[in-house]
């Protein structure tokens, strides 16, 4: 395999990243998960608006290479017509401390992968042992910080479940450890706002232009809801059940991947 | 310079991490910051449990080389006898996706760094952009998400100040972006408790040993304050304003100073 690294590709064996870097001393960096369908990463603009915005709540200057040119090529480089590209931009090597250096040099790596089985319809549990911090600018950023996700996806584990849903400080719902989170609730199509604590998914946008609603949902509308769908920049995924309660709706989600491309 | 790499010395230069690694790509690991003073690491072990209950909370193996032989040879190799060590424990490298695999590899590196110059008292702002979320249980692991810390600051540096205070999702103090807080209040010496979003500090440890309480904070009692200190491993600062008030007490500092080994 050979990925982006920098300027250029490289072997994945002679890929090396500094151990002063700050993505990996401080998880100072950001990073985008892109859906590459018939040779082309889907939504690029929406996943380049996203990292830009990111970048600029981190006060991270973005490369002044051509990121679409260097997507493709390593898609290209790793012959992958249908997979996932993840991009990774770090703020670089830098000296002891938290405060950034004056003048980064961020680190770009972008790697490519084979896209994921289609997954079963997910079994899903309300994370019990940590909340997702609405109250944070990052809690909108597609940063390096992904500790409180992975403790929820482990408790989903533990728990015999696929993945968990975070509820943010409010105990209100935010969003599972990897996708987004809709509800059919007396029929209407709704996901919480991005107040709520919630990342800005790629497919969650693509999904309100089709005419789903935002509103805040408690764990009692996860648990009344006729349907629940789960979106990420993969594509959408039924929830097949929440704490146990079986749910049998599908007929949004066939909808939706009926009209969305990669949905 | 000579640092840590797994299970052995390296150079500097050629010491590198897989751009695979967990600690880089999910900030998936954990550190902790060690004063080297007259050639040994003070309070090792508190540093080591600190290490050992984190690890618990991420379920990440430690290694099973003896950490304070690691600690000891690197700070020999770059003829420390007074400086920082930092030592960083992350998962190692693992497949796309959050959840971590099932047999980690963690990769172990240790630093070396000179002591830094002693500081003037700080100035101190209150962060308004972010809070810290005393609802997760990261707050009290020293983890690799230091974004929410570095994003104040930031912001500290943009309004003149030297570091700000993070307050919790509750509107109370936690702590600084790299310090436990203290306040003379009554003539008591006080500090959040843990609760509130407060990483157990090492050095916050030792001046609870000398006899200082703990309960919450409010900004407000951080305004009225007649002395404020911040303790990190490195040692004790005085706070000589906040948010431009002047503080000029430093007589509780001083007298801690002359009591605890390191402040």
């Amino acid at each position: 395999m050979k990925l982006w690294l920098g300027t250029g590709l490289v072997a994945e064996d002679e890929a090396r990243i500094s151990p002063f870097d700050r993505g990996f001393t401080l998880g100072d960096g950001l990073f985008e998960t892109l859906r590459v369908r018939a040779g082309a990463v889907l939504r690029l603009n929406a996943h380049l608006a996203r990292l830009t915005t990111g970048a600029g709540v981190l006060g991270l200057p973005l490369p002044t290479l051509d990121l679409a040119a260097a997507l493709a090529a390593t898609a290209e480089a790793n012959g992958l017509a249908e997979g996932v590209l993840r991009l990774t931009l770090s703020r670089g090597t830098g000296p002891r401390g938290v405060l950034p250096p004056a003048e980064p040099t961020p680190t770009l790596v972008i790697t490519a992968a084979a896209l994921p089985a289609p997954a079963a319809p997910a079994r899903l549990v309300i994370a019990q042992g940590t909340r997702r911090n609405e109250r944070s600018p990052l809690a909108q950023v597609k940063s390096l910080n992904y500790l409180d996700n992975i403790l929820a996806r482990q408790e989903a584990a533990r728990r015999g479940a696929d993945d968990a849903v975070l509820l943010n400080t409010r105990e209100r719902v935010a969003e599972t450890s990897i996708a987004n989170v809709f509800a059919v609730i007396g029929g209407d199509l709704v996901t919480p706002p991005l107040a709520e604590g919630v990342l800005p998914g790629i497919m969650r946008a693509a999904v309100l232009a089709e005419g789903a609603g935002e509103r805040p949902l408690t764990p009692e509308d996860l648990r009344t809801a006729e349907e629940i769908i789960l979106t990420s920049a993969l594509g959408l995924r039924s929830v097949a059940a929440l704490d146990g309660r079986e749910l049998p709706g599908r007929t949004v989600a066939e909808q939706l991947r009926a009209r969305i491309p990669g949905a």
